[in-house]
């Protein structure tokens, strides 16, 4: 390999590890959404702060999470909404989100996750409503609760099981006009009436069930969303406002990418860019293995020039999910320095991986208190004069 | 008055009455609906052929009706369904229907019927989901009992206090495009996604609830409507069909006319059009006073040249709802040939009507049994597999 095609290959990861972190802060401009900058130093002084999540920029951009910054300094309590559409099994994308519910409950949250099983049939991603029920129930639910929720603050709910959200839904439905839906989410999202109505009102009515007075009222609630989620959120918060709830406070998330690209968002359906929970620890390794990575291709070249962590896809499973700072930013100096290689790099990182599977694996098969965590309260106070 | 004013005036009323007809007749054409003149003469073999509701053409057309005569002559189950929209008091335009519902019961049918207080929120009827199920209790559900209901046999539910509709309607949603709905409904009966979705699926899951395994699977059902309802079961016979269900039957009862104009149809939000089953006698008294008639202006020139009883809002109470076919032919006779006069003709309507309402107040008043009525079976068929 010759310098300058060294050169240009490099280069070629530099720029690309650029244009990942360019896609954030744009987006934050773009949305007018809310760094961390600005808080990021008193959130240092709380717990949050020296979590993984804030510090590596895993949560890169927020809409009204000031407030919460004190509810996390005082241990107060507060509410965060986070639903899942029960269709591929869940994914390392989902882990990371957990990792972090599981973190801001035992910070004093009580968390609401309503699992979607209407969402993920009326999307044709199960054929009837019975399989994502079926879904819920078998994979999804006791993967979440072995995350090590505390049932006393853990509300789960499958919406063709909790029918009275649909009620709620009619409630709010008012609130939100066609003309706005048609803006945020497109036509063709919409083009059934259940999607519409699914997305327009369903949604709201999972997001804000928990201020209702069976709940103890408006409440200050929270939705950790990705990036494509965002319209949705600030169609939640207009209608919230309308329908005399609290608006939610967002938390952004970055995507976890593609193993392949990393330009992309894994994605759940497309099992060649993402590690599932319940993938072999076979699976696992050649996943990581056929990963792009952030070295140049040439071994001896990059012992010189070193690797992109920030391009890299192996890296960015390290950084997403292994807990321990020191260890990352040790590896992170190796990388780029070319102290070690890609060759290591996966072999470590599929260890970590395959180790945290292992252990959920055998978590999720111990899980036998499903019952202890669903919520089936009615909900009628607005039924009632 | 001269004699070419009064031959004028006695034209336009024999017009109107033909006008009247026409709009009916014309109907079945324009739709391509079936008449019952094919089937009359059968039906006259039957106890239904001899009720008012088919021998004075309250019910003037249908679609795949034929079946049902052989269910009533062997006196084999059916189901109807017949949803009821609870905001304004229920008046004579529903009297009729439920007159004609107990009828049917009586030869066999198994009667549910929807209580939409979902609907009456989402159209603007009432300001609230609470205040249309107030409504429901308080008002249409003992009114509904009263007619003389068979508790076994008669399926009552409110919508907002039986969710698990709203999973059929989930459920069945996916059957039915945005396309179609906007064709059938209009853009503006769909302004928000609440009320596209109630017209597009919740109505549908509402007529084929009677239909899942959980009540013995698929049967023929029939739904009773005003003409103008009839797009709404086109919709929903081709979902049936799509979703695996029979398409249903349909009757459809001509519109009892408003009281001051009997070209326009009596609406239940508008007081004057209609007889309420709680107003007052006094407040009947005056409504039937103030009707528009079949009768030229001039008394002398009445008794001379008779009336119009097809022109008539007060005749037209007398033969929507008195059930002695020769009491009501007594009379037509005498009005048309001017033997009894216009004044004549209200005091003995508004005597019929007073004493109608007055007994169903007081069985109203005596309904004590409501829960007997209400359906609770969960919907789950579809959601387990």
């Amino acid at each position: 390999m010759s310098s300058s095609q060294v050169e240009y290959e490099y280069e070629e990861k530099v720029q690309l590890g650029q244009s990942i972190q360019r896609y954030y802060t744009d987006k934050i401009s773009e949305l007018n959404l809310s760094g961390f900058d600005r808080i990021k130093a008193y959130l240092n002084e709380t717990s949050l702060g020296q979590s993984r999540f804030i510090s590596r920029d895993i949560i890169f951009a927020h809409k009204d999470f000031e407030p919460f910054t004190s509810f996390l300094a005082r241990g107060e309590s507060f509410t965060i909404i986070s639903g899942l559409n029960p269709s591929s099994p869940l994914h390392l994308g989902h882990k990371v989100l957990f990792d972090m519910l599981l973190y801001l409950q035992k910070l004093g949250a009580d968390i609401y996750i309503p699992i979607t099983n209407d969402e993920s049939y009326l999307d044709g991603k199960t054929s009837s409503l019975a399989e994502s029920r079926r879904i819920a129930y078998e994979e999804i639910i006791p993967n979440i609760i072995a995350f090590g929720f505390n049932p006393k603050k853990t509300h789960i709910f499958v919406m063709s099981d909790y029918p009275d959200v649909y009620n709620l839904a009619i409630h709010i439905s008012k609130h939100v006009t066609n003309n706005l839906t048609t803006q945020v989410f497109g036509e063709k999202a919409l083009d059934n009436s259940g999607k519409a109505f699914y997305r327009s009102a369903v949604q709201l009515a999972q997001i804000l069930l928990p201020q209702l007075p069976e709940f103890g009222g408006p409440r200050p609630t929270l939705i950790p969303v990705g990036i494509d989620q965002h319209p949705y959120v600030l169609l939640a918060r207009d209608a919230a406002k309308k329908a005399g709830f609290m608006p939610p406070a967002e938390l952004i998330f970055k995507f976890q990418n593609s193993l392949p690209n990393p330009l992309e968002k894994l994605s759940g359906s497309q099992p060649k860019t993402a590690i599932y929970l319940n993938d072999s620890d076979e699976v696992i390794r050649r996943k990581i293995q056929g990963a792009f990575t952030g070295a140049v291709s040439s071994l001896e070249s990059h012992r010189e020039v070193g690797g992109v962590p920030e391009a890299c896809s192996v890296f960015s499973l390290l950084n997403f999910h292994h807990s321990d700072d020191r260890f990352v930013a040790d590896l992170y100096k190796q990388y780029t320095t070319g102290e070690i290689t890609t060759q290591e790099l996966k072999k470590i990182t599929a260890e970590f991986i395959v180790a945290a599977i292992t252990e959920h694996r055998e978590k999720t098969a111990q899980v036998s208190n499903v019952s202890d965590f669903l919520l089936d309260k009615p909900l009628n106070s607005f039924l009632s004069i």
